[in-house]
């Protein structure tokens, strides 16, 4: 049974690396991390955790990680994350990095998007992106994984099979995303208390997203071709999910294409749903699940293909993925642990 | 002081007219009508209503409503509005019709779109689309206005001055809104009911909602072209507002030029603010107002122009934007009894 | 491995019955029910139903429920469960009861409450008043179970151990009741539409409650006395959770006292943790698990207890009480298939 | 035209009075302050602030605002509100203090329960207890006015005429209240993350809220008896309301003669609204108004009398209730520019 460690594991990320792991057949947490509640027990910060409560956080210290779990979550800010991932690789420590420090491959699309110099350059090579159903072989073998944003997450699985298959133009891809308030983290800001979120609806970081350009070189690599999209991000007022809404350019009008294209590329791939043409998913039907519900239709009238595409940004946007990661990692049947049944309502 | 009636009276459209006509100094409600509810006082249905508590509900009858008012607002259904329109009309009294009768100048439009043949298209030559800010001299002299649908309203403000002055193209044009609960209406529906709704987020009507012909009808006017668009709606969990997020291809890259055009042209509207580019609003900043707010950004990267628009769907949506056309037909300045100040949080 | 029937799937407490079964490593769902689905696959009318998604409705007749499994869940109306459970047990099927229907033991009392002629009084006798803590030797052995209300549940387990000891007076007690939505059930009524129930709390059933003579009639049963209790029941614009508060004259003034009492009463009891006093409950720590979590403290300045009691009211309060009287009628460990972690946010 | 300040003017309760003045037919606001925003525009700081968008926040220099204003509101943290006070009150400049500073007559009750020697206890003799319908004689003449808590608003109106009139006995009242989230203010803690309250119901500060002294003294004062009260506050997912559930016992049985009390009581205060006995209000139909809507019932198998009252926490339980008292202050009618229709939904 692999003995693994969850750095950062106050958080939202943290917490339901928690929550996930403790239906896990096959893993035991080890080791959990937290700066600020070094010495405290898990169910002093949390009562609600029953199956861990009795762990106790462990400073964030590289060599006391080491010593417990063969392999690490990385839940901290980037930056910190790639500090720590260099710390962990050099005592032999496996890594999933749940921060943006690895996915980039180029450091310098990096400093342009975060502002920092990237701590661990050296590191990005041997990084694999671990989105599962696209890099399922490379994930097996990792050493490092760069698992992936939440919108990246369901903004690319629907898109890669169609760009593979030359169903859709590679240029004039609009993403229009939503995410649920959890996806902003778990930390006392103004802009996030509830009266200030609840009953609005709104866009924020418009054209300036960071996960613009992990979108962008995921799809380039599918495409071969450089793309650049249009990615707008917005809050909702609700715990969990993501929904994408896609426009793409046709290149063919026949919309069983695109539904079988998609049907096809995932049939061995049981989180990804493509649901029929003309029907679209909804982020509760998801809802503590690591699913990727994906629906489409094709627009006769303006020559565009519309994709929407749902996730739990926790789930499939983060530490389900994470667990689908270390699951391949271990030689486990991917789905270990991983829920498919929502809670609804 | 105008009499007015309000027809339907029981929908939300038809209580958000009288929480408005509450605080309207200068007119007065003599005729409020409900079918189902016929010979009850308002208090006994609304108990919070205190202003018309004394109020009784009407059958809907042309003959009682000609008798008693100047001017009927028509909250009831498609079909049933034209009817009622026809009949207010022989009797002499202005209408103003928020379904969506008399918006679709071409009667086959209508059909096609709404899969019902048109009940006064004798009528429609002398409605009056009733976009207030774009329609506004022909609003003055109108004796039937067909009031903008939610998403229209939100859709065209941004979009209309870029297109006269040509600063967008009038291709590739996407339109993605997102909307809170009220505008499904007030009826008994499983799929409206709180636990199918809170915590989910979907698109619903993927290019076919009825709300796209209305657009594009504007927007070729407009444009003074055939305009067609994508448009899709989502279903946000809250109770009021649209946020619509346009995609448009810039015809230049002078983002101060966007700015500038849009205050200008709104220069002597004073419920439609440009936000400084960069600026995005947010729902909760125009709930129970008639403000529509409007920010902007141009993106180099893709050569996209994205303007995000927000409004209540309910006021400027629908029952404040039929005060503010009724205030013009009566030649009272357009802001009499309509809030800028919003209910926050 | 138990082969069970959900009758009536559709409502909410049948959906949490498929969502905890899916989970369950020893029973097996053979038939499931609908009156308005039958002959439709449980996906084509729950898209997310997974595990399940091919099982087709059946009609809701006893001899196909009885050809197809040893257990039935009973997730229809009262009146129309008695006659179910009549039909079932005479087929020798044994019945987990989620109505109403065999909660009070004098049908005179139901008829008063529920303004109904009881429909299977014979079988009265043979119920066992399914709280799972309280009656866990009779749950062993019965063949139809009276599963408890959802507000019963939160009330009685902190009150009842409290009761058998004295600790409280039975004169005077008071239970102040607040559950989410989820709680009115799934149906199409217009004061369960989103907007009517989001941003609105209010109190309903006042006094005249059905879940008040059983509340009581358990209650006396402790104290061997009858009781009468103030029972007030209120809305939450939330999905999940109950939270009962409840004041009863103390009959010490030493609040550890009454924590040992509950601690030990439940102390074999892995479902119901008690807080140190001073610490309350959170309904959002029990969303989705079947834990009930009770906080409590002593108010020298009235003499008075304060209870707060969290449950999921379609866990705990509903579906997952049910399975753990389910897993006792098999010889199952009582915590089979049923979660103490909650999602969380 | 009376010129008032806002001192403190970025919190809810500032912010509502600026929303509630916008709409004031008869004061004029001529100062804001603002320790943090000092020099900024309000509309650089609220971009929905239309009708003082101009303003600029001053510091919070007592001679600044006496240069300003003959009224000021105290929006202001206890302890620095009372400094405020005295330094304003020295400038003779009248107070309405929605701080809790001057509510309890006893500096030593104060001290137990704020654990804070009181910074101006020789003004307490010439405060004012602002609980309008109660004291609205004193409060015409008044120059320094406690503007009372918002559960105490809530649970002394309903109270009061009902404890005058011996119809209930001043013995073990207890008070159930829920409030939504803008009760406990605009201030960037983790426990009031949108994450952590949506989809949560729990109690709070039970058996030590500070608003129990409070409540305690005025009831006393009307019972001509010292009265101790339970008091439990809860926390609702919501942005505005208090709903107060209360349990007294009865002195008579007679329905009848507790409403007609309440309503005498309240005859000449249009802002209490008493509903026939049996019915209860909502929250949602206060939304925005000045309103207090209390509902009653009596059970006669228990000998109580429960009361339901529901307020805007922000309305009547502070900024509204301020204004109303600023109207007598300045010998305007009661109700000048407050509304008594609901935003709803």
């Amino acid at each position: 049974m692999p003995k693994v460690a969850i750095v950062g594991a106050t958080g939202y990320t943290g917490l339901e690396l928690l929550r996930i792991l403790a239906h896990h057949p096959q893993a035991e947490i080890t080791c959990v991390t937290s700066r600020k509640e070094t010495g405290k027990k898990i169910k002093e910060i949390f009562p609600f955790e029953d199956a861990f409560g009795e762990l106790v956080f462990a400073p964030p210290e590289p060599d006391l990680v080491a010593e417990k779990a063969e392999l690490a979550f990385l839940c901290v800010p980037h930056g910190a994350a790639a500090q720590m991932a260099r710390a962990l690789r050099a005592a032999g420590v496996r890594v999933i990095d749940l921060s943006a420090d690895f996915r980039l491959k180029d450091p310098k699309t990096y400093e342009s998007w975060y502002k920092l110099a990237h701590q661990a350059p050296d590191l990005l090579s041997e990084a694999v992106y671990g989105l599962t159903e696209i890099h399922r072989e490379e994930i097996r073998e990792a050493n490092l994984i760069a698992n992936p944003g939440c919108y990246p997450t369901a903004s690319l699985l629907p898109l890669i099979p169609l760009l593979k298959e030359g169903l859709i133009a590679p240029e004039g891809l609009i993403i229009d995303a939503k995410s649920g308030v959890s996806g902003a983290g778990r930390s006392a800001k103004l802009r996030l208390i509830y009266c200030e979120v609840n009953e609005d609806f709104c866009a924020y970081n418009v054209a300036i997203h960071r996960h613009t350009p992990e979108i962008e070189q995921e799809l380039s690599l599918a495409a071969q071709k450089e793309i650049v999209v249009n990615f707008t991000t917005h809050l909702v007022p609700m715990n969990r999910g993501i929904l994408a809404t896609i426009y793409a350019k046709a290149q063919t009008g026949d919309e069983q294409a695109f539904f079988e294209a998609l049907r096809s590329y995932y049939a061995s791939s049981s989180f990804v749903k493509i649901l029929s043409p003309g029907q679209f998913p909804n982020t509760a039907h998801v809802r503590g699940t690591n699913l990727c519900l994906i629906g489409l239709k094709y627009d006769p009238r303006t020559g565009r293909l519309i994709l929407v595409s749902a996730i739990d940004n926790l789930v499939k946007g983060a530490s389900g993925q994470a667990v689908q990661n270390m699951n391949l990692m271990f030689g486990l049947p991917e789905e270990t642990g991983l829920s498919k049944r929502p809670l609804f309502p």
